[in-house]
């Protein structure tokens, strides 16, 4: 069995050595842009890490792997279109880079190119990866379609805003391990243990992320703290928020979302959280879903030795400060 | 075996049948939308005739054809946008009815779509109808940049100019064909010349339509006659001229390209192809295509009368005014 770190950078040798056609330039050149803007491969690793769990071979897996995480980079492409993202990484984005057509092309093929990915797995195991793959597929595309609607929508409940991000985010981290598990030989059971340990783990790491967008370290978080506070965007904390506080306090949020002093509105939104224990209660509802997560892992049955890397990787990213 | 006519009212028949989810409406409604604006069904009618060549079960096949059917019209979804085009057999187009995020959304959604039903065929010919189908979608969008950039190039010659036409149309045709023959059960050989007839079938099919553009009777064309002058876009025919046109008629030409009198745009250009005999030349450029097509047809060694429906079908097509 091998680390997470071991397992990323087989993967990124294996990203590098992906061969795309040579022409039309202009089509796959955007591929190759995407898929070198490195990022931490959570996805693929996961559905190594799942195989590895049941012996699975690596290289035998490695085609399921890379179909995940091109179909993740793809969805990239297209939702920083529908964003109008400018950055992606700290670098231009795709669209950005080669105009918005090019983009709708690129990320179509590149939907191929993952689905030909996964044609290379085992025929004993094709369908079944097929089925998960496709339906994870859908669930993701449902995802930023329910995140798109919420963002024009005046009131979004939690669980409806729970679901979105299952959607968009978590099902795939549960199809990644769900894979994995079923090129390694899994039973049914097993790949659909790993689906909900992957499945909630990611709802999880969402909801710490709404999280540590207010009250990360600035030193360490990745993205701007208070990006979410500026942007009003529509997360755990401002769905809580709004549920509890009082008329006067509704107001002030309300004049604080057109509020153009950034840095007041992140002092005085965050202000609002703190009155009323947005931290404690949103770290609570996380909590439900990596306990369930964890849960899922330990009832499998497999030798505990063999789930120590997976557990110390989930215990990593529920506890992380960035 | 069935005529085209049976086996269209029978896609047709399970085209209204296939089930996309309820919810979120808004990316689901665009799919059922595209699906039944109708059309002939050109695509799945030869995936089912190629099956049923090889004796083929024309259920067992629906799933090939029904993949071949919704990834088309994914395309057309797609190209729409990038080709900002406001109808779609005369009806609104998807991005203009629905807003660009959302087609571009609908759109990879029924990517995936097209690949479920795919994953329904038997596991024994599965891996190698994914290939075609995924060789066949991959053309089809470089096809597609091909269009796009062409319209912005200068210089085109008409290999490249064919080339184009082939990725862009003729693969999907052969490649429907090819996918058919292969679940029926045909050897790779049978199945690789089933390709090399659709495929040059789609060619000739392409340029016997630059020529209806310009030659084609207003009374049974389906599109607007001169359409392609009007936006000087280069077909064939366009491309034949301008390699054989002097100094002096090219500057015509030239000048009928800003020509803002549509009416009379049309007249010109088309004087000045009758003064070259294009339609002469292009026709025996569209027969070189549609000969091999026959020829691959003509020396498959099946029972002659099994390439009956097929041999009129292709006559038709090339025999066409509209």
């Amino acid at each position: 069995m091998h680390t997470p770190n071991q397992l990323q950078e087989v993967i990124e040798n294996a990203v590098q050595n992906i061969q795309y056609a040579a022409h039309p330039q202009r089509l796959y050149e955007p591929i190759r842009y995407i898929m070198s803007l490195g990022g931490k491969r959570i996805r693929p690793v996961l559905t190594l890490m799942a195989a590895e769990l049941f012996k699975g071979d690596i290289q035998k897996t490695m085609p399921a792997a890379l179909a995940i995480e091109t179909f993740h980079n793809f969805t990239l492409i297209h939702d920083d279109i529908m964003d109008n993202a400018p950055l992606r990484r700290g670098k231009q984005t795709v669209h950005e880079k080669w105009g918005v057509n090019n983009a709708i092309l690129s990320g179509d093929v590149m939907m191929v190119e993952a689905n030909k990915q996964l044609s290379m797995l085992d025929s004993a195991v094709l369908k079944d990866a097929l089925n998960t793959f496709n339906a994870t597929a859908q669930g993701v595309c449902e995802g930023q379609q329910l995140d798109m609607e919420f963002e024009e929508q005046e009131v979004v409940s939690i669980a409806d805003y729970i679901n979105m991000i299952r959607l968009k985010t978590a099902v795939l981290l549960g199809g990644a391990m769900k894979l994995g598990a079923q090129v390694a030989g899994a039973s049914p059971d097993e790949a659909e243990q790993l689906y909900t340990f992957g499945e909630n783990l990611g709802i999880a790491f969402q909801l710490q992320d709404d999280i540590l967008d207010v009250y990360g370290d600035p030193e360490k978080f990745g993205k701007q703290v208070g990006g979410d506070i500026i942007a009003n965007k529509k997360t755990l904390l401002l769905l809580k928020l709004k549920e509890l506080a009082t008329e006067n306090d509704l107001q002030e949020l309300e004049y604080q979302s057109v509020n153009k002093d950034h840095v007041d509105k992140i002092k005085n939104t965050t202000a609002l959280y703190d009155d009323y224990n947005i931290r404690g209660l949103a770290s609570i509802e996380m909590k439900k879903y990596s306990d369930k997560a964890f849960s899922a892992l330990t009832s499998l049955n497999i030798a505990e030795e063999r789930k120590t890397e997976l557990f110390s990787l989930a215990d990593q990213l529920m506890n992380r400060e960035y």
